[in-house]
Formats: structure tokens, C-alpha cells, sequence
């Protein structure tokens, strides 16, 4: 095992990381921007090295200053968390050739399953069923036009390196497609870097369920399952449960079994996270691979009884999976709220400022991972989401009561958040009936 | 089930109560004392009301101002907590004369049980071993000494109404008997109305195992399987875990299905907890029952998926354990350190005040059950524990690591707490050996 890791994040999942760390021996050395100069987590980390301004550029995602701060402090490898550096190729490139250990895969396995046209083919490979669409980049609006009219509108534009519903539109016709393809592309650009875009057929009414794989450098891989995010708005995540709640115990073993295929297609070593569509007909198919830890990798901690993060620090420092996947069984049921600073009545705009008063929820089923407390300033710099709150009961519906008692405890005053969203969206009668799919908030929530 | 029901108690016991009302769909009224009347709690009732002064006995103690605020309210039952009027078999009685339901056993049952000396006898009947000792009560120190050399030095006195070890003296020769038995009696008188002493063979560094026994209006009975509480300090429990761990298979299912045969000597329905001393030779003897909910169940509800609350709750209103004793299962290990409030340097003295900063722990495996939070008062009137802090992990050694780190990130400022101690306890390396017994704290702390 590694004696001393560097974190390059920020926020719950520093601190989520730090409390790994922590567990297994480990130092961790925690970085931080101007802005997040008091945060009180960074005092758990053995260390802490400010890397630069409030600018996200300039300090989290500024690869010269966060490799210089693993020098200085002289530790063994980077977890990236997730945001920022964590799908960047080029930074664990970069780590690779300063001898510094990257904990997630290799730059190449997230080059071919980052990128995800060049994922779909992979997936095609491992004969996964893929949503039909572009065999790769489209190089302008009359392509798009062309194949859309192929397969069929709607048809959903992705940016190729894209993530968090950036570079995404939906089309229904060839007029719209004119306009969207370039504003696609346009985001994609500066965005990613990259304005790489292709087409997929646009699936009507499907469920988003993902499965969360680990793989060691031995080359084994184990699945943990699977996580159902159809709750989304605008392709943003809202709230994650495991195990999927409309799968059946054949469909989830193909499921599981297929992501598995998917990433034994490539050296793949670390956490990673195979996504698929499910339609009404329960037809799943590959969408892409994350090659990173997720938000919402807690519910599925909570219902195997699994620590994914120190997972990826065992299979990084060269451990094996010592377990078998027989042993990996799922109990109960979890659900996690992203409770993110944000105004509902401001169409969601960040509602950053100081939290005057803070009372977590607690008593049984309850799980918080956040690095708020009282008094903190939340930032206006980083993204919004800054706490999770997790559920596990043993059924699907005592989690949801339990979840409903907790968010009517949760106080966070006078700051502007998600919860009363959640608390909508937990006791609507379709999602307790599992009768939804991504369209869900959009139809049925009073925005 | 109930409709709604009023809760007899105050602080952490009480929000659970409020909790496991909320998730089932009860409605909870909240008593208060003048002092608590700003509790955040409170909020959390579906209605609160005041019941008196600070002092206990013009409040929580008063039974007939708590029968009042029972019949204003409407409710159909009452729930003790723990402490206060939990053991009390006068004030079951009481609700069961008006008519209100008690969560928790009849007054017969608790009478028969909650006596010290009747719950030996009761166990005899059962054919579970008892600590030798007197057969029931013993008039003055000539008998006590007389018995005391008949099973031999050292031996233990004790209330037969008492708990918490007040009126017990560990007694060595017979000049020492002399004093003892006269301050153990006028500490007994003063503290439960009733000076009633016997005697008991004092069990050479022994280990403090308890099963805990759910029993259901049909006359059906389940174990959730033990706990040890070895780690006590002036016989107050410091620090809880399940399953305890020098027990193997066949010693546990022995030592549980001896609970189960007391328990079911009486006619008993409710929650209960079936003490034993286990000797170095892991010989055990009965030594109490407790007929109520105790401080230290969220170690059992973590390893065994089952919320006891909720199960007092069903069975006082008449349903029946619809659970089968195999589908009760060990998972993992779990740790609960009791917070108090208390001054280390101050011989443990009280440490009451506002706190100015709060930051409970959080993240996988960590469970709070607290009702405090930053800019509240603790109150000097009441029990100094004020806040559980429970861990579960796969395995013990897990599970310090993850309370080390907890009790690492917990502040609690600047109020005196017992967070210190417990971790020199959890750190300590006879502890990981699980190499103690009841005089660990005495022996190995520097206080």
C-alpha cells in the first residue's frame, strides 16, 4: 500500500478520500486554492499545499502546480477524485512519466474508453449492444442530417469527450439540427477542448443504470453491482439508488456480466463505470465508460458493504482484488440525494454565501458525506453540490421514509439548496411505484 | 399500529423515538422540561409540551403531569426511553389503569423482572446458572458476612432495584463489609426508594456480555444477539460493541438461547436485555434484565439490519414478530462510544454550557445519535451523555479504524467531552487484542 498520496480535488470527495486514507494508514496530502484556504477538512489531511487562486485553471486544474505540490510533498501518487483532472489522459500521462503513481487506469484505457466514440467501438467489440448511431466523429450539419434521417429522430448530439449533459442536445428534425449541431459543437469546444461530436438514436423514455466495476492490475475485474440515476435534470444527476429497482435477477447478472466484457477490452486497471440505457422493453444499451469514481458511488458501498475508495487505492498500489464476486452480494436498498447550494425559484442558479445554521441528519440509515458545517462560506467558484445524503434500509420503501424524515431534519440556513427538490421528487407516488424514467423531473416537478 | 403516541424522555433517546415514529407513519408528541424548551428537537414532534421545571422530579420523573400531557394529547401509548420512568412498574401501571398504552412490558412482567433478587430466582426457574449469592434479600451486615465467607471473598453488593452502579460495593475482608453494606443501602434508599441489598460472588476479571430479546403479545420471543460492554467505568458503560467478540459460534447460540428461556418464564412483551458475567473460562452467569430499550441497541440494529424501535413500537401495538430467528443475521462489526459531557481532568465532573462548534463525523460506516448541534445549550440538569457516535465495518479491526477516525474529525467545542478517552480506549492495543475486562478502564487508563 502506498505510505502517502496526494488529492487532487477539493470538497466531500477530498474528504471522502482523506477519511480512506486515514483508515488504511496512509498520508494524505491535500491541496487547496485560495478560496478554500479555511476549510476545516483540510486539517484532517496530513498535510495541505495551497496550489493557487480561485480560478479552477489556476490552482485544481493547473497540472504544473498540482505535480509540483506531489514533488514538494514527496508522495507516491494522485487520486484525481472525480471533476477536474480525473478523465484527463494527458495529467495521468503526465503523473506517469514523473514516476508518480495515478490512482484510476492508465492514460491509454481512459484515451480509448474516455473518448466515446472510440468506447462505442470497444463496446461493439465485447458484443455489447450499443445505442444505434455514428460509427465516429460527424464532421458537419448535412452528415448529421443525413444519418439522423437514417436512423431515425429524435436523435440525441454527444460531445466525444463530454460528460454532464455539456455538449448534448436533442433533435427532432432537420430544422433543429442546423442550429444545435453548431451550439453542440461550440460547447464541446470549450468545454472539453475538444468539439468532437456524434449521433445517437435518441432512446424514448429510457432508464439510466450504470454498473460499478473494479479491476486490479493482474487483470481481474469484479462488478459491484448496479446504480439506477434515471432522476436527472438536464442530464445532471439528481438522486442515485442501488440496486435498480425495475431490474430482475437475470437481467441484472446480463447486465453486470456485459460490463464486465466491456472493460476486460482493455488493460483496464481501477475504478470504473460501465453506463447503459434501458428501454421500455428492458433492451439495455452501452453508452459510455467513466474511469473515475462517481458522485454516487455510495449507494452502492452501502448495499455491498464495499469501501470503493480504498478499493482504488489497493488495485493502484498493485493489490489484487482479494475477494471473489460471489462475495460481493447486495443487501438492502440505498438512495443518495445531491444536495447542491443551488435557488429552485433562480432556475437553479448557485446560491453560494456563509451557512449561519448547519444540522445534518442522523439516527439509523443515515450516511453524510459532505465537508459543510457551520459557519463555512460555500464558494462560488466550484460546482454546487456540496453534500450527499445517503439512505440504506432493508427495503426499497423504508429507505424512502427513512430518506423523507431525513431531509425534513436537514437545516441549512440561509443558504438556498436542493433539499426541498428531493424531498418532491422522494414522496412523488411514481417514484415510489418506480414508474419513471430521465424525463421525469422535466413532466412531473413544479420548477 | 399506533396513531399517535407520547414520548416520556428527552434528548438523543427521544429524536430516535421521533424518528422511528416518522418513518412508520406515527405521530409523536414531545414532553419537555422548562429547561429544554428551546431543544431543536422538539420541531421534529408532530407537538411538544411542557411538563414542568428542570428538575426531573417536577418533569420527566412526574407522573401524573405526564399522564396529563398523554390525556390532552390524545395519544394511545406511551414510549419511557430509557432512564427515567422506563424501569418504573408503578407508572406502567398507572397506563395501563388510564387506559394508554405503555411501549414496553406489563408491570407484572417488569416487577418480576426488574427486581434484582426475583429476576435470580426467575433465571434458577429457567435453568440458566446464576452468580452464587444470596437467595434474596440480606437484612444487615452479620448476614452478609456470614455469606460472604460461606461463597468466599471477593464479593459484590448490590440493590435489587438498582442499575448503573449506584448502591454497589465490591467487598474484599470482612471489616470492610461493615461500612459497605450500610453506604451501599442508604445509597440504594436514596437513589430508588428501595434499599433492598443481596449479595454476589465478584467474578474475577470478567467480561460484561447482554443479549438483546424482542418478545411479541402472542408469546413469541427472537434474540438480535449480544452485545458486550466490558468497557465500563464505575460500572457505567463507556464503550458498546456487537458481536462480542471472544465468543465463537457455539458459546453464542448457548448464551442466546439462555436469554430467550428467562424471558420467557414470564409473560413478557417488549424489549429486553438479558445481562450475563462471562468468567475467564467463558463460563456465564445471569446476572439482570433490563425491560426496556437500552443506551447502547444501535450496536445491535447495525449488525443485524434491524431497527429495535421500530419492533417496541409493533409489538406494543399488537403485532406480531413476523420475522423468523434465522432471518436474523450477524453482519460486521459495531462499536458505539458514549459522548459525555464530562471532564477528564475534572474527575469527570459534569461540563455543561453552549456549544460553540459542532462538526460530527460522517462518511461510510459512521452513524450519529445526537440532539445536539452548534449554538445549543447543554443542560446541567440531566444525564451527562449527549451523544452516540456508532461505527460499522466488515470486521473489528475495521471498525477501530473507522471510529479512530471519527473520533478524530468529531469537535465539540468548547465544551469537555469523553472523546479523548475514548480513543486512548479504542487505541489501545489490549482493546484491538480484545485482551480486558471490566477493569480495563481502571487498569489501564491514566485518568
Amino acid at each position: 500500500m502506498f505510505s502517502r498520496i496526494l488529492i487532487a480535488n477539493r470538497g466531500e470527495i477530498a474528504l471522502r478520500i482523506i477519511r480512506a486514507c486515514k483508515e488504511l494508514g496512509v498520508q494524505s496530502v491535500a491541496v487547496y486554492s485560495e478560496a478554500d484556504k479555511d476549510a476545516p477538512y483540510l486539517k484532517l489531511a496530513d498535510e495541505a499545499v495551497c496550489v493557487g487562486p480561485a480560478n479552477a485553471l489556476e490552482s485544481y486544474l493547473n497540472i504544473p502546480r498540482i505535480i509540483s505540490a506531489a514533488e514538494i510533498t514527496d508522495v507516491e501518487a494522485i487520486h484525481p477524485g472525480y471533476g477536474f483532472l480525473a478523465e484527463n489522459d494527458h495529467f495521468a500521462e503526465v503523473c506517469e512519466d514523473c514516476g508518480i503513481g495515478f490512482i484510476g487506469p492508465s492514460a491509454e484505457s481512459m484515451r480509448m474508453l474516455g473518448d466515446k466514440v472510440a468506447a462505442r467501438e470497444i463496446a461493439k467489440k465485447a458484443h455489447v449492444k450499443t445505442v444505434p448511431g455514428s460509427e465516429g466523429e460527424i464532421k458537419d450539419e448535412n452528415e448529421a442530417i443525413k444519418l439522423a434521417n437514417k436512423i431515425g429522430y429524435p436523435i440525441i448530439l454527444k460531445a466525444a469527450a463530454g460528460g454532464g449533459g455539456r455538449g448534448m442536445r436533442v433533435v427532432h428534425n432537420d430544422i433543429s439540427m442546423r442550429t444545435a449541431f453548431q451550439s453542440a459543437k461550440a460547447e464541446a469546444e470549450a468545454s472539453f477542448s475538444n468539439g468532437k461530436i456524434f449521433i445517437e438514436k435518441f432512446i424514448v423514455q429510457p432508464r439510466h443504470v450504470e454498473v460499478q466495476v473494479v479491476a486490479d492490475k493482474a487483470g481481474n475485474a469484479l462488478h459491484f453491482f448496479e446504480r439506477d440515476c434515471t432522476v436527472q435534470r438536464r442530464h445532471q444527476k439528481l438522486i442515485e439508488e442501488a440496486p435498480c429497482p425495475v431490474l430482475d435477477d437475470k437481467l441484472r447478472e446480463d447486465l453486470c456480466k456485459a460490463a464486465i466484457k466491456v472493460v476486460k477490452q482493455t488493460e483496464y486497471a481501477g475504478a470504473a463505470t460501465v453506463e447503459f440505457l434501458l428501454d421500455k422493453d428492458k433492451n439495455f444499451y452501452f453508452i459510455e465508460v467513466n474511469t473515475r469514481i462517481q458522485v454516487e458511488h455510495p449507494v452502492t458501498e452501502m448495499v455491498t458493504n464495499q469501501d470503493l475508495i480504498k478499493w482504488q487505492l489497493k488495485v493502484a498500489s498493485g493489490q489484487t482484488l482479494d475477494i471473489r464476486q460471489k462475495d460481493i452480494k447486495l443487501q438492502g436498498s440505498a438512495i443518495e440525494c445531491r444536495i447542491n447550494a443551488e435557488d429552485p425559484d433562480r432556475n437553479f442558479a448557485p446560491s453560494p454565501g456563509r451557512i449561519e445554521t448547519f444540522i445534518p441528519p442522523g439516527g439509523p440509515g443515515v450516511r453524510n458525506d459532505t465537508y459543510l458545517h457551520q459557519g463555512m462560506m460555500i464558494s462560488p467558484y466550484y460546482d454546487s453540490m456540496v453534500c450527499k445524503l445517503i439512505v440504506h434500509q432493508n427495503t426499497r420503501a423504508e429507505t424512502i421514509s427513512t430518506m423523507t424524515r431525513a431531509l425534513d431534519e436537514f437545516v441549512v440556513d440561509p443558504i438556498k439548496t436542493t433539499i426541498p427538490l428531493c424531498r418532491e421528487i422522494i414522496n412523488h407516488r411514481l417514484f415510489s411505484k418506480n414508474d419513471f424514467d430521465t424525463s421525469f423531473i422535466e413532466k412531473h416537478m413544479q420548477l
